[in-house]
């Protein structure tokens, strides 16, 4: 009988599994009957962006933790795939850090040339998973959020790729119930125009806080406070930033800090990262983790301990991304079709136990993404996978991180080479901090938006926000 | 074999469920095995409330839709539980409006004095229900959200009480997603402070559209638009305030309304309603309808037309509340322990299709509150619940109504008779306008708010929001 694989979630780690099922056919494998589910309408996962917060218009939690004017955070050369470039999907050289929009065309194009739009089920919500440990077999229910009507079905592979940047991790502070302005969580944010003039608290030091500090640097805020529970970021900051340790208690709009300061805000936002959440999975499936480089109870960081027909995808920490669900999606496919053996299941843990031992022994972020780099490179030697040159990457991710160091308004406006078709990116038309229309049209096309005038000028032209 | 009762949600009707049980132990009746799952960690459902939105600490779905400086919206006379008055609680006279924290602890008072808190598994959500026709037994999994461990129960019956304000439903508008300013549900309103000298659109022309409307007004908002589908509200606004046809579409902070007008705004509220909404329940057996007075396939507004077994409280849109969620309770307990016999499915259809013929030809509200009043009646007949003067309630729905026609921002103020205890409420010490302080030590023990001074400058005086 022909495998049944039933992936969940149509995000980037999906799409990939797909693309990497239709990579064997393509070369002549028969390959398994495939269902993926989506809750969304389209697929993309986080690049599927939506004004909308909290639940979406079926009344599923809202998935993406996208917002208006998010440019990539990091080189695009650091995920390009391997079996599809830049240059192949535009047609020429375009710069490093484009705007959402642009990357999520080009996640789309690839799988829009494959022919495997067909194995999605769109609008369709994993609700409840068992598995048979006699027949092997997983049964999971969904539900069509359009029709309502819950149905079964019967896998013997499961694939997990609902991401976990989606569920925010909220703590409580005394007093926050009574702060009179907006409380958000990074999650909920969707742009920062009308955080123009205004005092903001980021609760936060990771990159969600930064970067949401310098949208909102970016979009006339009057001053931005990063609060940390353990290191500062330490970037050099515009002047209307400053860090503070822990915010300890509010009282009315005002945020204590745990050095004795105090200051008075108008909008809170909670960077303070997300939660692996899988509640259509039973406790002895779902994956606890916080988000780390290397999860414990998955061998290669993709294959389930306890139940090697269970595979998570992109369930990591990421410095890589595209590339490295490839690298994941294409192991797993060769895993669950037998191509590779998987060794015992002590073998695997004594493989497991030593990446988490040297994750443990990590002095710093460049050898984090050294770290990363050899866990790609050990999944990759073992599919067809295009190879490409990884050491290459890990540079790039250490002169980018230099970059932010020196300034951290200024790194997207740096170029970098593609280690696939060695094309170096081209100087964006507009600079980052002056780039007001984050549109693929805008992006590709222009006209510049680079004008003689201060930030908050630019943002009372373009936007009209007041 | 004891009955086994499964009941899912811990708010108002849940809460009702268990003191009904109750209320039959102490008359020494034998009492089904009985397990109460709330997810939240008290009791009180929309009353418990949260500065919360979008997804909990679990990374659940926030339950509640109220909200800082919340004063019941109807005379407390409506709603007060004929077996625990407002003056065994409170021990006094109080006014007619109470404040959220007010109503909380009333509802929680009688069911501490009862002993059915052991009957709780708090922090627990329902995740799937399967309902085996041959034993007619439910199979509830729920997930233990401390631990995430997944367990299942087995019931003989079950009864839903997670309530229909809970998820929202939020239309798509075009240009929205561009829009600059603040975009919310009521759902994920937490008050009104950060209003002040904004410019707001309130979509909707409901409770939640009056309301926090008028909570901005209170906040000191420079202007409040009120945007309605079919009719407006029609109340004696406040002069910052207006009604709009619908709104058509956005284009940065302007909107574009159906009679060809336009206005730029600095937040737009959707106050557009709730959806029915059970991810824990397959097809066959959830609830499908819109917030009606009378929803289809629920025999006496409780009982699961093809499936007996099953029962929903609180899924009528309420004029009634508290004492409704009583008179169901005590109807769905008499029908699971055999004291209350079902007629069969045809005359249960019949009748049901009587009151939806009816509710058709409602002329208007004076009408509405009679057909629930009605319906209680019926309820109330069939059980032992203590009976109560509902003629006197229907007259004091009118009352009110004519009261919020009269003077929108001043209705909280009229006081309103008991038909429990026979007793007058008191004049509160602040009218509603002018309180800023929503706790209940300030409720009952004052001193007053009363300052002779322009809402704008009590809310700088006392909140200090700018």
């Amino acid at each position: 009988m022909t495998l049944r694989v039933g992936i969940i979630g149509a995000g980037p780690s999906g799409m990939a599994q797909l693309r990497a099922f239709e990579s064997a056919r393509q070369k002549g494998a028969e390959i398994p009957e495939i269902t993926c589910f989506e809750k969304q309408d389209d697929w993309g996962g986080q690049w599927n962006s939506s004004w909308r917060i909290g639940l979406d218009a079926h009344g599923e939690p809202v998935h993406t933790s996208m917002y208006r004017h998010l440019w990539s955070n990091g080189p695009k050369e650091c995920l390009e795939f391997s079996d599809y470039s830049f240059d192949e999907h535009f047609g020429r050289a375009i710069s490093s850090f484009p705007s959402r929009e642009v990357l999520f065309d080009y996640i789309k194009g690839r799988v829009e040339k494959s022919d495997v739009r067909k194995y999605v089920r769109f609008n369709t919500v994993a609700r409840h998973t068992t598995y048979n440990e006699e027949t092997q077999e997983f049964t999971l229910t969904v539900e069509d959020l359009k029709t309502n009507l819950t149905e079964t079905h019967v896998f013997d592979k499961l694939v997990v790729s609902t991401g976990h940047f989606s569920v925010p991790s909220v703590p409580e502070f005394t007093g926050i119930k009574s702060f009179p302005g907006e409380v958000l969580h990074a999650h909920d944010f969707r742009g920062a125009e009308r955080f123009y003039g205004k005092k903001l608290l980021m609760i936060g030091s990771s990159y969600s806080a930064e970067d949401i500090g310098m949208q909102a640097h970016k979009m006339g805020a009057a001053s931005i406070t990063f609060s940390y529970r353990s290191t500062p970021m330490g970037y050099e900051w515009p002047e209307n930033c400053v860090e503070r340790p822990l915010a300890t208690h509010f009282d009315g709009r005002t945020a204590y800090f745990s050095d004795g300061t105090h200051d008075d805000f108008d909008a809170v936002v909670l960077c303070t990262g997300y939660q692996h959440k899988y509640p259509f999975l039973p406790s002895e499936l779902s994956l606890k983790s916080a988000n780390v480089l290397y999860p414990a109870n998955l061998y290669k960081g993709v294959v389930w301990q306890q139940n090697t027909n269970l595979f998570y995808l992109g369930a990591q920490d990421q410095y890589y991304t595209f590339n490295m669900f490839d690298a994941q999606a294409w192991y797993a496919r060769d895993v669950m079709t037998g191509v590779i053996a998987l060794p015992s299941i002590a073998e695997r843990e004594a493989n497991i136990q030593l990446w988490i031992e040297r994750l443990a022994a990590l002095p710093d972020h460049n050898a984090e993404a050294d770290f990363q780099t050899d866990y790609l490179r050990e999944l990759i030697a073992a599919t067809d996978y295009p190879p490409f040159d990884l050491d290459a990457v890990s540079q790039l991710f250490k002169d980018w991180m230099h970059h932010k160091e020196t300034d951290i308004l200024g790194y997207r406006d740096m170029l970098h080479r593609s280690v696939v078709t060695g094309t170096m990116a081209v100087k964006h038309h507009t600079r980052w901090l002056n780039a007001m229309d984050d549109s693929m049209a805008r992006y590709l096309n222009g006209p510049s938006q680079e004008v003689d005038t201060s930030t908050a000028d630019v943002v009372d032209d373009i936007l009209a926000v007041r």
